[in-house]
């Protein structure tokens, strides 16, 4: 059972502890990206894992393959192009004040690909779930070309189709957004969305929901997950609800809703967060494990959330837990007793 | 519109971490006081600032001058005298364990100088309000003198001053604070003073208020805002209101008091506290930005705290937020979510 | 006064902040142990503080002494051997993630240690107290011989004898710890204990207490003492009531129970964790002070409890606080307020 | 006395210590450019310096003239433009391992800049010295545009220009560099290179020399000023001699030659090298310093490698040393004797 | 072209930059070995290169093998076991001060492991060459017969063997040594050897050679060499040529002896060490590649050395150089220009 | 046999690596002084030492002796008394540029220190030999006078006496130094001398020396030896031979003459420097330790020389090697081989 993700790679140059960017002279430097860290989960949790991206042929396009390597993720269908190495700073918040991305990924490698760069047939060799997001066609016109060959190919051999929304505004705005994912999304089986997303990117709104609030209503996320079933065919949707109460504390659950009609939901649990970025991430990841492995519904989205809630509880985007450290969670609660 | 702040720069010896002084082999080093951390809130906010201070001239004081020309703040009237840097260690408190200050600020420059190195009517030049705090006095008889000679000079020349009075238990006695202070605050527009300044600097104790237990009581600070008004003509007096539950969480309020009788409050934040120290002077900043600018009391007051709110937030002594960060946080709240 | 503490030394490796382990490429090294750590402990409270232990005769050996040197422990009746110097790795937890100790702590030089190495006689010389863990004869069959001779030399010179039960499931069965420390609790005057240790390793449950829970039930923890003090003839029982919230938050306090049947117990603290490790050694530390010189049993709970809810917010194993911090906290409460 | 600088601050991010890219997960995050690196140098030695860039406008832009402003250069004149910061990876060498330099500077802010974001006029105002470097047209060909009108202007107001003709082979060719330049040196007065710039940026090669060696041909050396000289018509070349022993050694002295025929050199260094980096722009600012303040070609070869042989010894791309650092160096010699 | 290298992985713990161990309170931790630093290096240089080892099942023994993954190198064949992971404290020297490693091995997984646990017919299932270092046989007595049985094996298969003599006082004695590896060295096509391993490890000593001199005889190693192919069978003995003239700089050449007879020698480099420990297994790595490749002995030799002069340079005991920095190197000597 | 050292324990902070004093935002923090370096090294020796100094009652004070605690030097005649921890800023130099001691030690609590707060009858109780150094009558007038105190009751009690004549400019005039010391050297049995101070202290300048120039001359140094003999009656003169080549690289070594006439000079070392604070010390201190163990002249010369080179190779002013490393040194020379 291989899965392929396929996305772009980013170095992460953060700032160190609570600091603002520069307030030191060095910065963190790892590599991530949205779909790689999906990667990275799957191949924690014993998947098969593929990686497939684009890179420049330099030390910087190496040491970030040799990163993925690193979870035992197969980087072998990669492969190198001009551009650069597309990255981001990230300074982390806390209390009252937000973390900040600022992007830097202009002229990458990935967003100057080609179509023509890609085989698929021959990319999907042995491959049974194909994973993507949102902010691959973002990257360029050609990547919503590419994005969209790619559905197509892996439809037609029968590849389960996995999507998270996962819309940037610093990429592309929500019209855009619409319209291409409109398209995009009638490939995806499965779909997984946080709050603002399907608004964003689908143009589907909960009625009477407020994201900033921090509140959360039930009924609007069913709404939502609804509606992205009907409209685009979808056989699940996933969603992970999120309580922003401020950068350091924030309620975490999640929903899975299966196009014939039921909504499951996990249990809920109130993070104090290490590291919030890749936090979504995780969740996918931990969900295309489930079902793979053939959790029911209410077991994957237990064990996705479990599992994006350890992720906020460790530096970096990766989430470098185990099958077992977050059955442990789900059985045992978040009690914290030291394990000695 | 330029500032023209007056007073010590430090170094700040810091333990990284959580760690007591001396448990690791390295110390924290960022230069720090509280009229330069006002300054350079200042220049944050795009407001002219200008540093007067007085240093050795060695390695240490040229860097201290530099560390404040890093953030636009402008030392070229600060001067080089004998004595040495004056410098502080620090370690971080956390849940039950107390920050820790000890000062070794002895025989600085700054202490060392006299009267006659200050041509007021030359330092004032161009400059339309003048800050300085209850630790310049502390410092040296000279000093005294030197806050005298500098408050008047002020006054003749129509520039607004303003005091945060800063009491430092570990530099003088309340006593002689109370006695050099009454004679000085009276020259302040605008007077900045915290739970326990009033009391100690001033000897205007606000009847049944408890500041250790951590309970704020606010007719109790109005009716301190009111006589600090009435005895020394103060035209507002702004007051942070801090509840130190422990020392990684505080809550944090604040209140303007105008001359006319009237009070303002702030929205009250639930800090999760980085670095507390120079949370007070960041208030003070921030208000002597929105009364440059015209803010009502209102608008003052809440800019005030949120600012200072965001530096709880922040390693080191200095607010390194810009105006539109603390908008921000006024109008979304902060949830914490992350900014991309 | 002298206070004897015997047991091993570790090297304590741990990954740098909330990082998993290896995910960075430097280890936090120190030295620390169940029995150092209270050595430790009573140094900094000024009492005179022997250890004894057994360390390889290398530069790791020599280290692990120096480092207690350092608080002014005496070592003198330390010795080399040959053996490894034991060590754990450690992961500190965050949130919901749990800490993680893996042991490694096998061929030990102090686990080769033979009983014909200590001449007890000589090696109690001056002692008046003698403080031991059950950790010492989970280590080898010699040191359950080593640790009864011992008692039973203490014994008969009066040296008063505490034990913290301190049950390390990875380094031996409950089965057996049960069988082997029935037999040495007898010589114990003073018991110190956990949450689980006397389920675990004296085969007392509580009724009705459920130690995962996090809720703690007095009644239990007073019949657990009730029974410690009738089967073993211990004097006095401590016992820590931890409630586990999380890994970065605990409740905190604690009881002592005199075997005339009185149970005290200390004001409780909601402590925001920055290390967790050591926190029950530091408990037994405090104790053993406020006994030495004299407290009652409800102002000694109050030291030890006091001294440990201080020890949770200091970045490794040992308790570097001394008296008046202790006093500080018990007489003004934790509100953490900067001392300057 | 003011100088104008004029070009890119790039971002350098560097492997800490003897690392490879990557081998860690940090970056030694600094600003720096060879132009800037110069305006740094000339603030140190106390000459009113300038810089002019363009930089995106958010915290790396920002942070990016903050980092020159701590050494009191005017970055008024700096302005903001879409656009990335441009950065350089790098990899400091040691023993036979050369240092590494991956750029990752296209669409930088400047780079884009168009000419008429200049009005040179005005930016010159009060300059009497304007010094750029070869990297500038390199950057785009609206730079080539921007650099000629700015000599054009320079010339015509009487500003004496300097430029170091820095080939970079990352950024053009040797054939577009030698079109390019030789327009732009003709207004050049005083020109500064290394020893493989003049045959790669004006294709003059003196004979019989070899770079590679690491020996160095006086007559060769003499004959390029000399050609430069007539050629375009300069009034002095300033040429590095640098022997390239290993990355852990070089040898380091200089030489100026005057267009009426005479050639100094300088006294000859041997160098332990700390970081190469930015060593030649320290050579050109302690050069413009030296015929700033009207020293004979002489004492300015001496001090201009001096203060560039100090600059070796030093982490980072700016030279951090004082006037009378230099003097010093060059009154009692490198012998290293502590300083106290 | 499959290259297996098997030995054992180790957990290096070093004292950072020149402390003495424990000097600061954190170590360098990354893994290493002899086997594990050649088979980094062949996957460096784009060989397929797998690892055969046996680690402990946790956390440990998964980030070691997760280390080697990271560069390509395929784990997969290696096994978990009971024991623990063997590490080593290194304390780097510098001039006079010679480096100190502290093995703490013992008990570790390989050394427990049983000839059983290998099925060496599977295991060399599609390996055309064989990689195993003197080490391990000193680990237990069952590495012995293990190495035995992985030597026929091989031999049976046609499959080339290559071997590090790699003596280790610490971990057996010459004799046993002599006794043991006499044996097994028959099995050998490529011998690998520094300047004492042929005298401890086969009792081979050049007549009138001195070793800790640090002066180097020709003659005398190609007697050595030509003593192994005679006594030994061997096609080809490799040994480096370390001159050691303090901890921070060594010579290094190398020499390559046919069984035919005819020795070949490298350029010398005179080096600045970062970072000596692995040096020798880089030679052995970039040996074999040469000879994998098809090299003749002269371009092997200097490949082998240029390479292992390389990784001095580099922290840590991996070489992390690719085939084209070692060819430049060879080109183009060690100047250490600025590539860029 | 205990020797008694007394003098000033100074907090050192270091600008980290090469980098410039507050080039980075940390320090590094130890404890130092010259004669607590040589009670450091002697306990390192398995000397009994003991530290006389006085500090202040805070946690500064207390970390300065709890520094010591962990070599074993007994602390408990050290004193607390009001004043600062004296400290020092250093910036480490490297090639040519030399390092750079910022002393920050007025006000000290020594410097305050009385003469009746010393019994030194008490204090030399059990002691055969004493140890101080120019840098102690440097302190303060009180020091002068308590350093004659303590020298007289030593000599009435046939206590050896030991100086370090330790010139430091910045604490005194050569006048001064001359004045004072001329009176206190008569006390000193075994006097410690390096290349400037015999001029500078004693006025004893050898004919034709060129200190700074390198070069070393050896009959002007025994010259120098022979006056101190014969004007203050020393019994041996000890002196240390450094040429300073660079920061980096300097020549090591030594001589000692005995007032019979006989000079003894050590090996010579050619020193990569690492950190050289702290140098000299631990020649005294190796010194003391081969005089007091009786050693002949040459052997003794030979130990503190090599003792001293290794200091040299290590960070920090504390020579942490043992007696056997030094025993290495002198057997084995500086080749610098791996020990494992």
């Amino acid at each position: 059972m291989k899965v392929l993700s396929f996305g772009e790679i980013l170095l992460r140059l953060a700032s160190p502890g609570y600091t603002k960017l520069f307030q030191k002279d060095s910065l963190e430097a790892t590599f991530c990206g949205g779909e790689a860290n999906v990667a990275v989960s799957l191949a924690n949790f014993g998947v098969q894992s593929e990686f497939l991206t684009v890179v420049p042929d330099n030390d910087i396009g190496h040491a970030s393959l040799n990163a993925l390597c690193y979870f035992g993720v197969d980087t072998s269908k990669a492969f190198f192009k001009n551009g650069r190495m597309g990255l981001y700073y990230l300074e982390k918040g806390a209390s009252q004040r937000p973390s900040r991305v600022i992007y830097d990924r202009v002229f990458s490698s990935i967003a100057l690909a080609e179509p023509t760069d890609f085989d698929w047939d021959k990319l999907f060799d042995g491959v049974s779930w194909f994973h993507w997001t949102g902010i691959n066609p973002a990257l360029s016109d050609n990547m919503v070309q590419i994005c969209e060959r790619a559905c197509k190919k892996a439809k037609e051999k029968g590849i389960t189709i996995s999507c998270d929304l996962n819309f940037r505004k610093n990429l592309w705005s929500s019209e855009k957004a619409q319209k291409v994912m409109s398209n995009l999304v009638q490939y995806v089986d499965v779909c997984i969305a946080n709050e603002e997303d399907a608004d964003k990117v689908l143009g589907i709104k909960a009625p009477n929901n407020n994201v900033e609030s921090g509140k959360l209503n039930k009924s609007g996320y069913e709404y939502v997950a609804k509606e992205i079933c009907k409209r685009f065919g979808c056989k699940k949707v996933a969603i992970t609800l999120r309580e922003s109460i401020n950068a350091s504390h924030n309620g975490w659950s999640g929903m899975i809703y299966d196009a014939t009609g039921v909504a499951r939901y996990s249990a809920h649990y109130n993070m104090d967060i290490v590291d919030r970025v890749g936090g979504g991430d995780s969740f996918t990841g931990a969900m295309i494990y489930s079902l793979i492995t053939g959790k029911n519904d209410k077991d994957a989205i237990e064990f996705a959330v479990a599992a994006s809630c350890l992720k906020h509880s460790i530096e970096g985007d990766f989430n470098r837990v185990t099958v077992s450290d977050v059955e442990n969670l789900i059985k045992n609660g978040g009690n914290g007793r030291v394990q000695r």
